[in-house]
């Protein structure tokens, strides 16, 4: 892929050291390793970075309207919608259920369009698609749990202060810079939080499931079990023909059968009327109404809901944006982290779940989008043509990069609800979503390389094909390598199931100087260079983080990835599945 | 494999040409072919087959129980254990309730035990499993439906002259030496076959489903479809692991949590006193009571069940002693079709469904006896080392040829008569045995030639390696010979949902003289060489069946089986798994 390389245009983004550093060169190419004297610090150069990623991305705006004209901007417009829709609803249902009923399904489409919008129209990376996670949803329910062990009807302008005040950090972080810091994020943490999330995901499938039994019966609670597996088993199969839609509609018509499963009557997805919330109040909650003493217990919660968005919203602008796709437009994480502040204020004043970057789907836009050809490899053996070996490699030639798919998606959840469509919603079962945790969950936790490897150690060598990268690394090493994640992991899990849920991101947080600072002491760089790699590793993307990372070790970026160019020279790239994270 | 060839002792039942026919060597050697005047006809030499069977086979009778001395005849006997019982049970259930609850799990075990008994120590072929199929019960409900149009009552004894004149047929069979034309069954009929069990398994395992709703309400239902699909599930995917018989554990406890999965209230096998027989009456039936006109009655239907064990047994004892395996010693097919007659006269006259060669179960008995070793076999490519490709290639080394483990089988269910375990297979849910249909159907389903080829049809050709020998064939060829095929078990599986239902080995039997007589004339010999092999090509089976088939096309045996020969030298030989006919 190293050979699809910026357009000239994109090039002056990224001077050659040798070109002295006028005032002309200097404000296209954003970096601070050639500076000097106070201009080295990003803190003292407020707006630096949104400047950047405004003035590199704006001359491409008219282009990103004008190259939508194509019929897969439409494909890919609705497989997005169906990609974030349902995932949208499944940790809505859940969130519903555990937030007193407070936000439910009119408040995640409305959360989810304003987003589309937003990010649509005035996104740096109209790539990135945002919306309801499920990690927001269990960070609003842990939240009720803390207040109502006080008084439960502060929740809701408190949470608008945790709104307020997370936007206030967004900005500040986008102002100072500080998403550079985001080119140092390696596999190491980004796969964790893969698991992590896959993990979660799984047991919220099963949570709902159990929410079944015990509000209508054994007999709705094993239908709905019969529904989630065979839901679950049905996307797994098509996605690998690509064709999943077809799935979902035949379960949501199968849970409407007349006769015994009729009758089992499962709980479907609970609505209300449109375009209006789900509880008896307006739109805008009354936060100047809550006590002073309780806007500034806010102000740590805002803080760590920052903290999540920071690493969750940019992992998913990294891997919608990943090296695989020969993108030609460049990225900007500051501006766009400056209005997922916005994003965060109006939701939270309005009391709808704050939307972010979608870790699994972001990079499945970027995949409907990419024109991909299957190519013929042939691997003559020694033997001659009789033994050869015939191999499909897939190739990413080119990518519709335009923000119409996008903004088409949000109409469309505009759309959604409106009366007629809030109805069709109502028809589908609960246990549908279930199933929906199962099949993002388990996409996660399958192709994650923490996975790859244990498989790795406990394969018998000989068969394992000699140019294999991980040969070079003592066993040892990767067992004590994926051993650090999966603490960092069962951690994570461990403390997402008590009331301290919402410290989660810190953990995360914590894994990337672990990783910078504490484990070049324990892995030589040799074994480092091979079990790890950056997890922004396109050029036009690391332009808005300030250039290439720069480790402790020194080493040159080249030294990196060499397992994922080692698959991608013999394999091909890795097409993006609904639910996997990313490679 | 072909270098695994006889030992000195068999060569000799194999002479070559040139060597005159004299007494001494004709005793030994079991063909027709170089015989003159009525010497060539079969029908004139009675029992000349079981003859050389028994003079072939004796020699090694105490080899059989000699070189049992190994562990691996244990493990073959706890794994053939259950891959017997299990199913047994499954088509039990089917028939109990089918046959007005004529046929019980006692009367299955008695059968499974005493066809193990005979078998095991008289017959020729001890590798060979016999025991209860799926089609036996087919065959034994139609009656019962039948008969039901009359009187119900003469069921038992109207069995029992089918049983008795069934036996009849097969001695006729075995003394004429007719199974000698078991040698031209290609794998045109064999997987017409195997593909039409495993589609009515799978039929069954959904019945048994509904019949579980009909009995027990809607949670038990849709519980017993969840044991069903997991079992399913975990089997299959143990399978490939080799453990399965943890998982059939895990789900009949998994069945008893107290709790919801206690209160639905599925059903669980039904037992009865131990060695009693299920309905009130003694063993032996009164056969002599029938009225004349029905013991004729009965001719017919025992004919259709000869026919039916002529194929299935014969075509389990080729399976069980295929080309894959490394075999030594010789087989015998006139002379166990004769014990089979014997078996299936006991069976008739007490009332117990009629046991005969497991198709799918029997490979997997030589299987456990089977020593692998897995081979590494490099590949290097044209660019060196650096590129070099490793695959594991599984080689059958030797088979532990005994008859212990087939008669410690038997002793085993006989035990489970016994009054303490028949308890432990009344907590078994009869929701696994539905998992157990899906199992063996599927498996033989998804090893199926017929669906390989659909997929190779519908395959990108450019993908498709160069020496894959069905490239030789147009693809309308391939198409015609599986629409055929499509057609022989469409034509089967629906006769077999009506009262016609005893009528479906006609069926399969047509296709033997279809292939030999008709299709030569559709298809080019070249195509046909390419696209059908013959069932049967272990050189020491075929001593016992008058040598090498010669179809009407007098092509050479070499020129068969293509594909067969190019997987196994570049794969490796194929495991056999529980569900699986044979490749």
């Amino acid at each position: 892929m190293s050979d699809q390389q910026p357009t000239d245009t994109i090039r002056t983004a990224d001077p050659p050291a040798e070109v002295p550093l006028g005032r002309e060169v200097s404000a296209k190419s954003y970096t601070y390793d050639n500076e000097r004297g106070w201009r080295r610090y990003r803190l003292l150069r407020p707006g630096r970075g949104m400047y950047h990623d405004i003035r590199r991305r704006l001359p491409y705006y008219w282009s990103d309207i004008a190259d939508a004209f194509t019929y897969r901007t439409v494909a890919s417009t609705i497989r997005m919608y169906f990609v974030n829709l349902l995932p949208a609803v499944a940790y809505t249902l859940d969130m519903y259920r555990r937030t007193g009923e407070f936000f439910g399904i009119t408040e995640a489409l409305f959360s989810s369009a304003l987003a589309a919008m937003v990010f649509s129209i005035l996104g740096v990376q109209p790539l990135t698609i945002v919306g309801i996670t499920g990690l927001i949803s269990l960070f609003n329910y842990t939240i009720y749990d803390i207040i109502s062990l006080y008084d439960v009807s502060l929740y809701p302008s408190f949470m608008a202060w945790t709104g307020i005040w997370a936007a206030v950090f967004h900005w500040a972080v986008a102002i100072f810079n500080l998403c550079d810091y985001m080119r140092y994020v390696t596999d190491f943490s980004s796969e964790s939080f893969g698991m992590y999330v896959g993990i979660i995901y799984m047991i919220k499938g099963v949570e709902e499931l159990v929410y079944e039994f015990e509000q209508n019966g054994a007999a709705a609670g094993y239908l709905s079990c019969i529904i989630a597996i065979l839901y679950f088993a049905s996307i797994y199969s098509l996605e690998k023909l690509g064709q999943s839609t077809f799935a979902t509609l035949f379960w949501v018509g199968f849970s409407h059968i007349p006769g015994q499963l009729k009758d089992a009557n499962i709980s479907k997805v609970p609505v209300t009327e449109a375009f209006r919330p789900t509880q008896p109040r307006g739109w805008l909650l009354a936060f100047w109404r809550l006590p002073v003493k309780w806007v500034f217990v806010a102000l740590p919660f805002g803080f760590l809901l920052m903290l999540l968005f920071y690493y969750d919203h940019n992992v998913s602008s990294i891997t919608a944006q990943a090296r695989q796709f020969p993108l030609k437009k460049p990225g900007g994480f500051h501006w766009d982290f400056f209005l997922l502040g916005c994003t965060t204020f109006v939701a939270g004043i309005l009391g709808l779940p704050m939307p972010n970057g979608l870790v699994p789907q972001a990079p499945v836009h970027t995949d409907s989008l990419t024109q991909y050809t299957t190519e013929l490899k042939i691997i003559a053996t020694a033997e001659g043509v009789g033994t050869e070996i015939r191999r499909p490699v897939v190739k990413a030639t080119a990518v519709v990069e335009q923000r119409v798919s996008h903004f088409l998606m949000g109409l469309a959840l505009i759309g959604t609800m409106t009366g007629p469509l809030l109805t069709v919603l109502h028809t589908m079962p609960s246990a549908l979503f279930a199933g929906v945790f199962f099949v993002v969950g388990w996409g996660s936790i399958e192709s994650n390389s923490i996975v790859h490897r244990l498989v790795f150690l406990m394969s018998e060598q000989r068969f394992i094909q000699r140019d294999e990268p991980l040969l070079r690394v003592r066993p040892r090493a990767i067992a004590f390598f994926i051993g650090l994640q999966a603490i960092g992991v069962a951690a994570t899990v461990a403390i997402s199931q008590t009331i301290a849920a919402i410290g989660f991101p810190v953990l995360i947080i914590l894994l990337i100087p672990l990783r910078t600072h504490v484990m070049p002491r324990w892995f030589p760089l040799a074994e480092l260079e091979v079990l790890d790699d950056f997890t922004c590793t396109n050029k036009q993307v690391l332009a808005s983080l300030g250039g290439a990372p720069a480790l402790p070790e020194h080493s040159k970026e080249e030294d990196w990835g060499l397992e994922r160019r080692r698959s991608e020279q013999r394999f091909g790239v890795h097409r993006q599945r609904a639910g996997s994270l990313k490679r």
